[in-house]
């Protein structure tokens, strides 16, 4: 009565005495390749160019945490404080990676392959391509993704260092200038000039490395559960249990503000 | 008739155009910190030494792919074939990280603590003293942890690469040379030989590293969510929506064998 | 610099000695309400009628339960297996419960509610309103749900039983009727006699009470949770942990077939 | 080189046009067993008696919600209010239930079902084998459970009203009798009146009744889902996306206090 079960994946596998992961022996990669190689390697089938390892750190780094307003740190937080293990905290802190929170990185993502696919075929400058494609979704009602952010009114300082890191690599696809040219666009279009956000800087860093659009929540859940782990376990260390957790009355008694040695 | 809302948190805080991490300002750390650098910053407070974060990311790397055998990837996979998206699969496999997946690092790190400080407290060599503190859990019922496997009969060449790679590093803080001691007195106590396995070695570098006990399972969390982001991924490209998964019969079809370039 | 953080919840409140449900007096409801009847009240705000109780208790029955190939059965199975709380397991299952697995029910109540209002409009016959319906959706390539089943080939009994429990109340709000009608214009339309299945009859019956549509998928993770709880039970009572758990080659070895005595 | 996979199960089967709960027809069951019947018989494997049916409905009613302040609550809401699911945010508040949300019954019942053991087996007054049952415990450091609460100084209405609907089934296995011996016996101990608090009652009534002490929390984590999932729904209707949620400072806006007819 049954269907056919056997099935085939192409990511890993064990025997006795040896994995292997991507073809690669797993003893070779380790001490050889950092996580953010492996985490490239691991999902996308092959190991990073040296580039776009750099930028996945960058990325990676940027997005491991925030502070307590997170939704993702407040779900982590609650449940740690009911007293589950902290990996259910994350758990739950790993649902709240949704539509509003975390989640824009792959719409903006694919409205910039979108776009890109629309200025490439065009004999036109950039800049009044992007106008154009800019001009044609405002006309329609989509929304462009990318751009503003409630908190931060100025430009986002991470944006600012991801693309100097990502620049700095010297990678050029295109995609730092693609959405470079689609801000300049809605601001000549609208009139309004928004920033460039970090979800726009991520959708343009992971397009620039070519990051598979449909895992850009779970590398943001990947970050992020960082600072979630941290939260839930300062939430048992720190704290009674099932306390009322203020969204956002709380303050900083971490280590003073230090400076990175060289 | 409410209690005192305001709480502290020693993690991190934003304010419009900056964030601060530990008391580094975040775009400091991007560029400049590995990822799993960061890691061990968000979570223990402090950067590590140059030793700590290479065998973190040995640790990191060694565990984030296994195979689709493992628990996590099978639970992982059940909730992405059913249309979830890809975070609520990976929540999911993280509900498996439990006492019987992952779980006895955190036992198995407890008690070479334990252990660490009975021996010390002694003058006789590291042997002896070992031979003794095992005597006393076998003949009081208590498992030792770390060692054997039942797919893994040999030596795991996994442990033996995280021993070389620590070793390498010249970190020298006693429990490599320990484990290995409680090894050889499991052996001439009980007469069987077990090598260490994965679990022990990871308990060993973690208490190698200063790690807490108490985040080894999210740190086998995190690094596991790398696989089961890409198993997830590779279920929802490939295969038809809610098949039956059978968690052996499958084979790998994945890149041959190849070797890492230096 | 924070927004205004008090918000309001028309669903319940406690005071010390006292807690109100929707204007209730919960000890008040305990005792004469059955369960079925007090989540319709917290999900509706409204106590039920007899006849809309009698039909959730009839839909809430009819799936807590079907054996151990559901997806959400598996991933609970999967969890306990490792050890976890059963609550996780439950959770891990509850991930399930998404496009593919519970998750037509919402659509196919949303395409009838589309259909009735298309049929009432006109001063046909409801059959040929029906066939018109089913027409355009056939010719703009939406598909119509509710209809066949890759196990159950014929008339599924499930779906007999509701309409015969839901005929009985005599509760006639004509969603009945009309999802008969849909499946007949199909059979007219296409020349293929698909039954209606359990999902359709879900989605008529729960049309039929005036259940919200974007409940339905909550719903049946509610009656699902029951057997998921009682597997990750039986899991973790009679299985050795962490085993490979077949999807399909398993036998059931519980009480022979026994009948409900008056 | 695997093991065998065969495996039994003891709840249900699903064959073409026919499923089989714990030996009756599902189809049988429907339309003439409440869904706290059916909870019962898939559970524990057997229909419940009266009354103990008509407990356990008032069990899951009383438990079912009790606003806006339960972890379970505002892990769920957070969760929806980043746009996910409602079933992940049922399954997020699903993960809060532990330790020191709900978890008290297990082990209150387990505390219950020792004592009665104890004062079972001696030839003294309940009164007097409760008395030296508790001096034990409170000599030996062990807390007592399921009496005092920090709300609700006073008798929990929701424990009398219990007490009143167990008593006015007929059951009498003692268990009721048995934790206010305990009361009364830890009063006269300490010196402290402390009423049975919610934790107790459940425990005495699912003691009596004969539920597993295993799937206690499950069962609390069944009927919270109802208030979860009704608050999630609100969240999504009635709040803007991503707003933070105050755990306390919110009020009641629903229907006004309305009486229960007859």
């Amino acid at each position: 009565m049954d269907e056919d079960l056997h099935w085939k994946s192409a990511i890993a596998y064990a025997r006795p005495g040896h994995i292997t992961v991507r073809g690669y022996t797993l003893t070779d990669l380790m001490g050889r390749v950092t996580f953010s190689q492996m985490i490239w390697l691991v999902v996308t089938g092959e190991l990073p160019s040296p580039q776009a390892g750099e930028i996945m750190d960058a990325i990676l780094v940027s997005a491991a945490e925030s502070g307590a307003r997170a939704p993702a740190v407040l779900a982590a937080r609650t449940v740690a404080s009911c007293g589950a293990p902290i990996q259910a905290a994350v758990a739950a802190g790993a649902l709240t990676i949704s539509k509003y929170h975390g989640g824009a990185v792959e719409d903006c993502m694919r409205q910039l392959i979108a776009i890109r696919e629309e200025v490439s075929s065009q004999q036109v400058p950039l800049e009044d391509a992007c106008r154009a494609a800019v001009r044609r979704r405002l006309d329609s009602g989509e929304r462009l993704g990318g751009f503003g952010h409630r908190l931060h009114k100025e430009d986002d300082p991470r944006q600012l260092r991801l693309f100097e890191i990502a620049r700095a690599t010297g990678l050029n696809e295109g995609y730092l200038d693609l959405v470079q040219a689609v801000r300049q666009a809605l601001e000549v279009e609208t009139g309004r000039r928004l920033p460039i956000n970090i979800d726009g800087a991520y959708a343009a860093l992971l397009c620039e490395i070519g990051f598979p659009p449909e895992l850009a929540n779970p590398l943001f859940l990947l970050s992020r559960s960082v600072g979630m782990m941290a939260h839930a376990h300062e939430e048992q260390a720190r704290m009674r249990p099932r306390r009322y957790i203020h969204p956002t009355d709380w303050e900083y008694d971490g280590p003073a503000p230090r400076r990175l040695e060289d």
